[in-house]
């Protein structure tokens, strides 16, 4: 426990965990402030990731290196996870869709681009391991072909009808889940030697011991679904108060609130002139996202959700999710990086940004 | 003569021989089976396509580098020409359509991603000659190209109208063909030391002496047009009855019969650590198809044809063979490769594959 | 006055200055001749802007490196700005349009592909630097998702009206002014030992003293401009003459007219064993197109035109622009060139250029 709060102490970050009781309190208090309640569960979930992602990084830390990169890997988008979860059992599919295209987004392009930006204001040319980045990028070009494809046969006809595009993702669901395992087999088993630097290292941090961890991860967990619960009830109707469509919301917000944590770590890499371990951040969790963390949600909606999700998405979001992947394709194959690059990546993610944020609502 | 038989007697592929004329027989005796016409046609194909193609490649080995070269990359393809031609002939240019897209994906996607993943299995990391492989990916992206523009224009305005298709279609055709000749010159001619490794060599088989190859190469085309003139009249059929859709048949079934041969060589070849070679027969093939088998049909079909055929794709069609070449290129851009690199491919095509079968009937 | 005249009789381009008086002639007595002003205006507006770009070339050299290449950079597409802006003051968007759309498609491939192709007629292979060629394919890039997200999204949804696209319009043009200001940065302060040998040389021509310099830019502009209103009214009567569709005109024929100067430098860095010259130029005046004449018309077209342009595109030119800039990416992922890289770029040209010429008017 000491532990614990030694590390709220030396990050700032954590200082907002604070906020946690405030927006329980507000919740039972003030269940109409619709705005209040998602300012106050944005300022308690960044916090809550912060810690889930040490608590997760810990326990694979005292696990060995297979096992350890596995829980990693699996636990690394929890947040994310947790959030679409909640979305998923209020229904709210269109939120959840939102979120996974925006989550692949903003970590190819925001904290990728911002890494190389960050980065390359203190160093003129930085190098990283362009191997690792191109398993990486290969495996999100694959999910991003998954996701292609029942959306264009699903606009090409439509008279395919919902029952093909539910059959179809279901599959495309198992697909992707085998792919991230076999990927994780040859990342972290067959071929590991060729990704050692990118592996997230403790970074001076010290590891918690075991039951500190675990207790951690369970319990921030259930923080995290809790939190959520009035972040997904609050989430629309604070967007319309602050003028933002759902789209922008679904895309920009949810996808930066829950990738706080991963942001820390990667601009930190970054400035640090170890620009591997956020190349490895921000690709590797955005093809979590889209190859365990989006399939997962799928199989689920069968049991947790009032209706099931499929895999066809809103086509001005199959072509953002794709020509965020081609960017990360070009700009991580020279394993070269210096500011202008960050620049490039980033300009992308705004002009996404700008079309989400003008975009009228009923189009979304 | 015995020498066409120690070849049949060493190669079990061969001894599918014996249902040339059970296949003959059956389409005399039992003409409605379609099921049984269906599977017995695929049989005998198989191993006419293996003849055909060795009796290519001893006629190319008696001719000198330049004009076997010339040979080997124009009758190559024999096997899909002449079914293709098959089908034109009885008016199927939809089966045409699918086969001709069909087999360039199976090429890029199948053929080349089960080399990367068979020999990945054997060797650790295996190396290849990458600028040829550029120029393949080069001429592949040139055909896919030449494939999208006549359908986008089409899907874009539905009033451009059959007449402007066919007039662009017959242009493309020229084009193509003027290209694929000017790689051929690029290759075997002017820049032929970048190429050397790539080129298929006998791999230990005896080449037959000419008056035996010319013979068989004459015999074997009639024969595999006469077998598929009963593969083309029935594969229909037996599609309903095994539950595929048309566009399944065209996509995945007859490219795969017709590629049969090439498959063989190309697998054999990453077993033995030559990748040079798969990837050869693997680009190469689809790049064959693309820019001379296909402009050919264009132009034969005023000829031999009842309609004339065009170069306007099903939209789905034109995506699927795009994300075959994109993935194509961005794979063979390092000149390396391990297994995963063969299952991330593999994962493309059975994403195609899935859909293409779960597809609605009456979409395609 | 005398190097001026030296200049003229050195280069016989500029013998065709003595159209520019004939130009004007035939404007104020046959002011119904379409067919003859648009072909003496064609005649006439070469050897100006040949003249305006070494004009530019001598501010540059006297003004010392950051500003010379912020000079060169701003000014090098002069001509087809000031063409543009006739067009546009003209009403006439849609040319505006299909020629900023044509510019950007005939540097990337036809002055690209024809410098490749008579570079490697002569010399067997050809290297040139690869960092500052992708830096141009970057920006090119970057400036083609801006043009495709609004076109996507007005395409997916007709429902989002003008309004719409017109502020996401402006944004974007905002967007591209600073990314362009910040690749100029890059390329010319942070980083420009990586480019140093990108820039064009004055390559053996006497630079002009600065006040010759300074008279002939504002001189030839003036010219230039009157000479660009005679092309304007004219062209499209002519081009039905011709039997040309108004897309073909706007693609293919306005922007060879605007860019001869350039492909005139081009092709003789080609022939000249400097490559490095031709991609940059080829490259650079695309993107310079695409990041800074653009959006200035767009923003301009506030103050001087009758209607607002937006930056939303006719799907197919879209199609193209995309095709183009991903045709330069992959071709100068390399560094090196042989002549058959320069047929398979021409080729993609050709194809777009076969289509214009056969699409139905309506349709453009």
């Amino acid at each position: 426990m000491n532990l614990l709060l030694q590390e709220i102490r030396h990050n700032p970050l954590l200082w907002l965990l604070g906020f946690v009781p405030v927006v329980f309190a507000a919740a039972k208090f003030k269940p109409e402030a619709h705005t209040l309640l998602f300012v106050l569960s944005v300022l308690a979930i960044v916090p809550l990731a912060v810690l889930l992602s040490h608590a997760t990084e810990s326990v694979a830390a005292k696990t060995g290196d297979a096992v350890g990169g596995l829980l990693n890997a699996t636990l690394g988008n929890l947040t994310e996870l947790v959030i679409a979860l909640t979305a998923l059992r209020a229904g709210q599919i269109m939120l959840v869709k939102a979120s996974i295209a925006g989550t692949i987004v903003t970590n190819t392009l925001f904290m990728l681009g911002a890494s190389f930006l960050l980065g390359g204001l203190k160093h003129h040319v930085q190098e990283y391991n362009r191997v690792s980045a191109r398993v990486q990028a290969g495996l999100l070009f694959l999910a991003t072909v998954a996701l292609l494809v029942p959306s264009a046969v699903g606009t090409a006809d439509s008279g395919t009808g919902a029952a093909f595009t539910q059959k179809l993702s279901v599959g495309l669901a198992v697909l992707l889940i085998v792919a991230y395992g076999l990927g994780m087999l040859f990342s972290l088993k067959t071929h590991r030697e060729f990704f050692t630097s990118a592996k997230p290292a403790a970074d001076g941090e010290a590891a918690w011991p075991m039951p500190l961890a675990l207790a951690s991860l369970a319990g921030v967990t259930v923080l995290v679904a809790l939190v959520s619960e009035i972040f997904v009830e609050s989430v629309q109707k604070a967007a319309e108060a602050f003028g933002m469509t759902p789209a922008f919301v679904g895309f920009i917000v949810v996808a930066l609130v829950g990738g706080a944590a991963e942001m820390a770590s990667a601009f930190s890499g970054a400035r640090k002139n170890r620009l591997d371990l956020s190349v490895g951040i921000a690709l590797g969790s955005a093809s979590q996202i889209a190859l365990f963390v989006a399939p997962v949600l799928v199989l689920l909606s069968y049991v947790v959700g009032p209706t099931p999700m499929d895999l066809q998405f809103w086509p001005g979001a199959v072509v953002m999710v794709l020509i965020a992947t081609l960017t990360a394709t070009l700009v991580t194959n020279s394993g070269r990086s210096a500011w202008f690059v960050g620049v490039l990546v980033l300009m992308v993610y705004l002009i996404f940004a700008m079309t989400l944020y003008l975009l009228p609502p009923r189009v979304q």
